[in-house]
């Protein structure tokens, strides 16, 4: 069984039921999400041997959220507990125009506070094949630059393949700082995963005649962006989600993937949304899972954008699908009709 | 007032909230639901005489399900006592790319192990105008073949109408004890009901050019289906489901019903789908109605389809509406405008 | 601060959770709402000093929908307690081709039966800049027609700007006596707004070809019916909805605005609706919010009208948007990106 | 099997879930009740043929009510339809020293302004063994005095027994108006069922030194009410409830059955309370049923304060427990252990 | 109407439905709380014009907290905007052996890192009778003692009578730390509220012969320690919550006012508890408003302690009871009979 | 780490929320449970590395059985996968003297048809310290006596030790039929537990004087019923529950220890009951922790019932306590006050 370890936040997430807005909930569904966490979630499902590494503070609502990663398969015993407060994260369902929203209250949390010693990376890469972080991470707090670069080197130094996904916040952080940290640590990426926008607003590398706020897209000019980040940090793969909002209820949904100079595009899929928050983890997901089992270019995109797809027709941030279910709608399946 | 009598099995329907899946869940809606029992709730909010007949055990749960009949209007006092259990079944309802499951848990129940003589078919069938089932019963246990035949023995002798939806279930049995049991009972219906798939599994009667897994069909191929089902088996109706599968949540759908060698097709609804268990069900009931009071044929399948296409607005297996708003969707009025 | 006073009837509105029919429903949900009040929450969320004004009875019931009004931040201080009851009414929600279904029980509420000194109209007036109600109001009992029309005499009085929502409903009166009762009271209109049923049950003006069963209608005739309400009451701008129900579940929704024989209109959206009612009382907000900061014609219909659109997104009546929202709608995003 | 008509108003109740005040609820919980419903409801889990007459309005709240009658057994064939409104009852459950609250909004109900042609009580009593009503009958509205007259004369004709529960309601109707009618009325009983206030309250007979608002009773004195009762109207038997209000989670409870000059006193139960309304419903329906089948005084009187003892502990007003339920209390088991 | 303004936090509190532990939840009820501003809130319900001061972030749930306030009635036009995040905190309601528990996530919260200069206690004061805040408050930060101390003196210049509750937090602050603050803030107490633990940690002053976790109690003891506190600080008015935890589902609950060397002492309630959080809160409350309204020694005790009785019988924090309900508890009515 | 292995069943559990009947459950609550499941759950909870094994269908509610045993940390690396269903079982909870009612649906589970090398126990057993199961699971089905003794045999040989909990079910098999295969099986017990009603019902063994439908017994005759245990089958240790049900709301409850001709008896605690069901199984898993870590007798009860006692205090089986909160309890801290 392939060994993938994924390193970032978890937070506890708060939602009103249904299509609330927060004016007017009078309770709150709990459920546990973070990118790299949705990422180990995902793939624990697939059957890979994923483990999640975090900081956490020691009380029980941490313990709930180590419970709910073991519930779906992650191995949570690299976990390092200390630090004061678990981050937390609210989601208001947006439908039709109305967009949803996200609040984090993530500052002071064990993670972003955590020091270079609470990890001992090179036992954690003991035996591991895959790891994998976002642009997030690096952006949780002071010290949390320098322990991702020393992730990546001891992945390095256990033969591990090195992903991230850009994911670029700009509530953490500033694009002057992400572009500083990002660009050194790009240079360990064997795949790089973006939008539009983060290649944009971390590197400076832009697609043209994308208005974004229109929710339109032109799919060739990834190719270029595509391009210009495999030229600039030597990443041999990089791979871009491609997503058209014509509201919050109605999405599409495609992604490219790039390698040895050729763009392999999956078709597109046009989504009834339940829940879009994760999205973009669950293709991460999906093109781990698929490189891991060494699926060619074409194949592995199809795998990822239909993960992913799949995801947005599922509660909460965890992308709760098999490998077979995933294989049936990348193998043209998409019509839903009942299985009994 | 017209007295129709269903037989069938009832079981306990219990769903995960939303679109959460079974992984998900922490807690269960519970609902009733069988085909032939949401025959006779849907017939009895037509305002008809409905009977359901079935073997039940003699626990709470099963007085649950027999209340709920109750509640909606259908007569349960020709249900019989004794056995063990009683069905469940699970649905995760789909969404988007991802279809809905259904999980049986039938296996051993009290109508499953029923034996010819707990019921008194003479006395069930007193002044009785209906008789409907479906493939399902027959395929429930070892001696329910023999149990149906006698039904519809019993049934002809006191001038009821028999119809049948093949409803041809593979978890069940296989297709070669499907045709043998319902070629056999086949000679005994009035109406046949059957979707394309069924009329193949069950009969080996297929329709040209029509690819299912791609959502598609060819409506003039059903024509042909229901022409060769009439000539085997003599049956003067023939009424068929024409199902498009766009995704788990955006379904078409329409309906032919084929007498005297003339095709009756109704007009094709693009549906947004609350729940689409129960939507064949619902069809066979107006379908039941329509010829109970003698509609023509045109008439009769568009009361049919506009109150299968209602069903798919509605939570769980019954169809909740009247005769007064099937006709009003039968007689164009689509729009959905609030009613005050 | 602008200040508005509104007045005519809050009820409790009681809905069955999700999509089930009150025939499946064993909760409701439990929310307050009415024409003007909703208008009153609406302007509220806008920064606006908002006033209901109605009368309530003395119990536990009224106290919760006082308390909820001051919750969303209006001035309760006009309020008149006595009478009997608080009125009740239930909302089934319809999906696709199934309507949804409100069902009224506000016979006998203290507002219904109030006599014309319950009000002292020149306190409530004193120092308000507009005077919104509907047509539902005069409609609720005996005396409630002269009881409205001292209100707006008062109004006109201080120099408070008067509008008027048609929404006739024929539950609550004849034609006959709502256009003898509305055209004594549309002398006093600054602002009339209708939609095309409105004007014609109320004032038997009426737009050519358009059959709203269909759910198609022609905006050119509603410039028509918008000019004939200006001349014959000589109310300077009248306001009209455009909405195409294409189903229960996907609504067309526009607007027009009439003011020096000028209509402005505004785009056209298509919404999947989460709840539609309160969505006309959305409108009326936006518009006396827009006309009430001076917005030009097109600007002024285009905010009422995205207003109104996010209303649709949104459970229960109440429109808890902000204004940075709707100008950022109408402002073109229409995109429904998640916002972080 | 023994044929029982109950005849009275069925009302919507509203409960905001667990203890929550009125003040605090977003949600309703859904159930239906009135003091005759709740008698036919425990009767009909008792195997009784329980009928049920009421005038009901023609909606589908009307509807739900029937369907929740039909749930549970009772016969609904005698219902009258017409008038305008279902009346509708909201309870706010207490605990501990805080009482619980029920508001009545229940004017205007169809059987409130039902008039006396509206009962065709010659075939209503056809075949009846029993005929229950409460003393809120009578006070619903100006006609009901004399409907419930004819239907006590009908009742005698066709040899049924009478039984009325007091049960005095001042939000109805003075204490005045209530001894006039009520004494009229109490020359038809054949077992009248009071507690100490209604005793006082109606008939201003009392017992002495009681003090109900320190919820202590004296056993004793209800002997000389109940004789009081039957020396005043001739009615043979009086069962007296005695409860001992110790908070509102907490009651002792007994009753009395008083006949031929002798009292019949249960054992007394500590009840922690789950739902405390309905309880003196089920203490009638439990006297009807044990009188019904020739029970001897005590063991009548057991019966009956057991059978309402376990409604304390059920959700709602219907007491849903079974005849051996009750036997296996009123016979010494009130360990409350699990059976499996 | 008198005036009263409270200091201190509000949070927003999370809890688990039911009994369930954290480690069960799969939502949370939403509520919002804190010592002062659940003062606040029952002041309301008595009438009592109390304004609630304190400094929240400008996001959508700190909107949410101060719509709950308005929705009961608290004025909230002098609470400050700006910081970064609302305090959350976590309840788990215990039951039987088991002990609640409450988890407090509010390190970095706006009120906490307050500064001087955010509020002008001058205009705050203004008109002002009484002012109220606990010891928790000078606990949140840095700023805080200086700034409570501000404010004493402020409430000083106009007037108004200072209450405190020592409420002693060991979570947020060491016994010295509290010990030094508020010795020096005692000197402004006018009444000083407290439990015999708070006296021991933040004064050091104790009662003999108490083993709280026996959850037994002296309360002659009680005299003593009062007596200390009037003596050190010159504080005319000490009152002694007494507490006698036999559960976590059962507690005995009276109290003490020490004035003028008299001691008065309320009866003591055995309660069933449906939420114990927020109980010493509305015995503050209670307190103020009997001393406002100039109630003497043995009846506002009684008041307090009734109104704080009545607390531990309703969900979450806030005590929406009125003074009528208070008053009816207090002159003997514990028998929590129907209300109807 | 000690490392324990547990074998039974494991069932979903659907519960009517709060105090519903099962007839007026509109949904359940879905939990997961069984004897030996639940020993393992609580053992894990305790720090020990418990492992379950069972057989389970490979369908998707089997699937959330192991998710929620891997969530609360227990090892199912050892669950053989096979068969058709999972069993279910459906609990009514009950209140005051409504008992509580356990209704099971587990004929044809897995386990129950599994067969004798369905279990590798030779590698199950490999470094494990402890084994435990209950009476129930050789009564599953015909292969399970065998499959029991296998077990037994293979646990011996690895140096574990043994513990049995009697828990006779006379839904499963006869008297007769649990003493044959109990009596064989009882030669390898090392610890054996028991309720008085266990060692009456599977060994004929009784204790005097004790009337259980009165809810009352006397601790003396339990020490003969253990010493008889002992003296029959050599089993060193015997341990017995001590309940005595006031009612279903109130227990008492407390325990004994049987070792070396002394019995150790714990203190009784009165306890208000959350949730009744799984008590036995916390007693068995507290005694089990407490002697695989050496505790002597009076201490080993001690913790046992503590932990035990808690449970009653906790939704559905699990019981979901630490170490800490056994200790606290059983070192006299039983005042349930709040921890903050």
């Amino acid at each position: 069984m392939k060994r993938v370890v994924t390193f970032g936040e978890i937070m506890m997430r708060l939602n009103p039921p249904g299509y609330q807005r927060f004016q007017q909930a009078s309770s709150f569904e709990i459920s546990f999400a973070g990118g790299e966490a949705n990422v180990a979630v995902s793939l624990a499902q697939y059957g890979v041997d994923a483990s999640f590494v975090t900081k956490l503070p020691g009380n029980d609502l941490a313990k709930c959220a180590v419970n709910e990663l073991r519930r779906f398969g992650v191995d949570t015993r690299s976990i390092v507990y200390g630090g004061e407060r678990l981050g937390v994260y609210y989601v208001e369902k947006g439908a039709s125009q109305r967009a949803s929203k996200v609040l984090y209250d993530r500052a002071h949390s064990s993670i972003a506070e955590a020091s270079p010693d609470d990890f001992d990376w090179d036992s954690i890469f003991d035996g591991v094949d895959w790891f994998h972080f976002t642009g997030i991470t690096p952006a949780l707090g002071p010290n949390l630059p320098s322990i991702c670069e020393q992730a990546c080197i001891a992945a390095k130094e256990h033969g591990a393949v090195i992903s991230c996904d850009l994911n670029y916040r700009n509530k953490l952080w500033s694009r002057e700082d992400a572009r500083n940290v990002m660009s050194r640590l790009a240079g360990y990426f064997d795949v790089c995963i973006a939008n539009e926008e983060d290649a944009s607003d971390v590197f400076g590398i832009s697609a043209k005649d994308t208005d974004l706020s229109k929710g339109k897209l032109d799919k060739e000019s990834y190719i270029d962006v595509a391009r210009q980040i495999h030229e600039r940090f030597g990443c041999p793969r990089v791979a871009i989600t491609l997503r058209t909002s014509i509201s919050a209820s109605v999405n599409k949904w495609s992604g490219m993937l790039y390698e040895d100079d050729t763009a392999y595009i999956a078709p597109e899929y046009t989504m009834q949304i339940v829940d879009r928050v994760g999205g973009g983890d669950s293709f991460g997901a999906g093109l781990i899972y698929a490189l891991l089992n060494d699926y060619e270019g074409q194949k592995a995109i199809d795998f990822a954008v239909a993960a992913s797809c799949l995801k947005h027709s599922i509660e909460h941030d965890f992308n709760l699908v098999s490998v077979a279910e995933v294989e049936n709608l990348a193998g043209g399946n998409a019509s839903g009709r009942v299985q009994r």
